[in-house]
């Protein structure tokens, strides 16, 4: 079965058809986010450590880090910050260390920029992710050789230079391509980990079924784990998290692996617990009670990062969210 | 593809793989609810009728009616009322003819007792659904004679003669026995309705998984539809909603196509709404908006049930539910 491990400095996790679905924290990410972007640009990382210890309460497994920030003011001043190239390498660094002493999970270095990728393969302890390569061909020729010589897994997204297919049969096409490419350097099945693309449902009625669809194949014939945006599928509609939440069980039951969402969310936590359980991926429904308690204390108005953090106290060698096996 | 139509006086509900998921209402059933029996023992049935409308303004598609109701006052006065057989005859009768007074949506006439069986398809208008056949022998010899002499789609439960097997395997075989006898007597697999018998996770760590192969294999090799007392999964666990909420969209798109549950909740309304959206069965998500409405509306206060009901007084030709198509 296939198997993506991942590092921190002293934890390990798996991402694996045979484990629970692994969650990776999205929200340290500026791009986006006004407030928080102009917080870094003041050198200022106190919301970044409070939402990377949030994210863990909540039941991350491993969280994204995204270098992606316009810092305005300094561009007012200094031409130089108006390129990415040149504000992502050094904010990468320090996300992760800043990330690192507060928390002990591995992480996820997600970077357009090639020097913010380095950048963060060095600073990263353990064994990174890294997110992310695509179908261009720059793209594989600059990634892949960083994946291949820091050897790490890497996600995969099944676009190319033609942009993004709205067939479901030029995605796979995509991803066995970049499969085989990474073969090409040494890189395995199982370092590869492919985000096959989700629409959003609003805009294409089929986003749903394709993707289903599509995790099966790269699940039977590439022998691949996957990822997703998993908010994408929401997109413009009413009710965003209600859609998530059937979304992500039905995804897991067609094999999905792991998703790039917020995980401060207790609707789609819910739902991914309770997918856990009825996969048999939650031995003795654990998991799934110490979350029902901690749904239980939010009906006297705690918010699930506050719950999750008392429930967390209350217990004890679980900190740091997915029991460590390093 | 498969199709298992079903009718009221004036509507058409179709059980199919090309459908929404049809939501068979469950609540009509003094088994269990012992002020509900007490009510019907005193010819009292505000509490259906008003159960009935509550069901169909939640989604139901279709109301199971189950007559299995012990009347101990009656009992204490004529031994006859210790029997079955001579207490659900008329009761369905009545249960029928209340319902249908109230309400127009195909019904699914629900007893052990096989005169009540046919007193629910004398008086039941359209085309019911029987609800149930085994691989019993008496019962398959008892029931399919009935489908056949009035031409009405059937559930069969996935038990035979040795009980309820944990192996699925025995439970494929024995709904594939039930086909076959069914094809005997000239009944189609298209008026099949394979209930495979959804086991408590918290009882059977694999329930989820069995059931989720079940559904691909009896719709692939058997081409049948498929329902299931969805509630059952998540007995003995903690939030027994949240555990339904995500088995449900994970049973829709393994191919689930129907259930007999509470459409009263609206956790478990809310998932199956959002996964016929991403199963490309809610055409412009239609289905989706309202519902987002009516949950917008319980924010304030409301119950599901008065959210549901305001929003289908305010909008038009939408009553009975699934909009008819006979």
């Amino acid at each position: 079965m296939t198997r993506t491990v991942l590092e921190s400095a002293t934890k390990t996790v798996v991402i694996g058809f045979d484990e629970p679905f692994c969650v990776i924290g999205e929200r340290i990410n500026p791009t986006g986010r006004k407030k928080l972007a102009a917080e870094l640009e003041l050198g200022d990382f106190s919301t970044i450590e409070k939402d990377a210890l949030e994210q863990v309460l909540c039941g991350a497994n491993v969280l994204d880090i995204n270098s992606g920030a316009v810092f305005t003011n300094m561009m007012a001043k200094d031409p130089r910050y108006a390129d990415n190239n040149f504000v992502e390498p050094p904010l990468m660094k320090a996300l992760i260390e800043h990330v690192q002493s507060v928390i002990d999970v591995p992480l996820c270095i997600d970077s357009s920029v090639p020097g913010a990728l380095e950048e963060g393969l060095k600073a990263a302890n353990g064994r990174p992710l890294l997110n992310s390569v695509t179908g261009e061909e720059e793209r594989l020729e600059m990634v892949l050789p960083l994946v291949k010589k820091y050897n790490v897994p890497v996600v995969a997204i099944s676009n190319d230079d033609t942009g993004i297919s709205e067939d479901p049969d030029v995605r796979f096409a995509v991803a066995k391509k970049i499969v085989e490419r990474a073969a090409d350097f040494g890189i395995p099945a199982h370092d590869i980990v492919v985000d096959p693309l989700v629409m959003p449902i609003g805009a294409m009625a089929t986003a749903g079924r394709q993707v289903f669809e599509l995790v099966r194949r790269l699940r039977a014939d590439l022998g691949v784990n996957t990822t997703c945006g998993a908010s994408n599928v929401s997109f413009g509609m009413p009710n965003r998290h209600g859609v998530n939440a059937a979304f992500l069980p039905m995804a897991i039951g067609a094999g999905m692996t792991s998703a790039i969402m917020n995980p401060v969310r207790a609707q789609e936590m819910e739902a991914i617990r309770a997918a856990n359980m009825l996969m048999n991926h939650d031995p003795n429904g654990g998991e799934w009670i110490r979350l029902a308690k901690v749904m239980e204390a939010m009906k006297e108005g705690a918010t699930f990062a506050e719950a999750s953090r008392a429930a967390s106290a209350s217990s004890s060698g679980r900190r740091g969210g997915r029991r460590g096996r390093g």
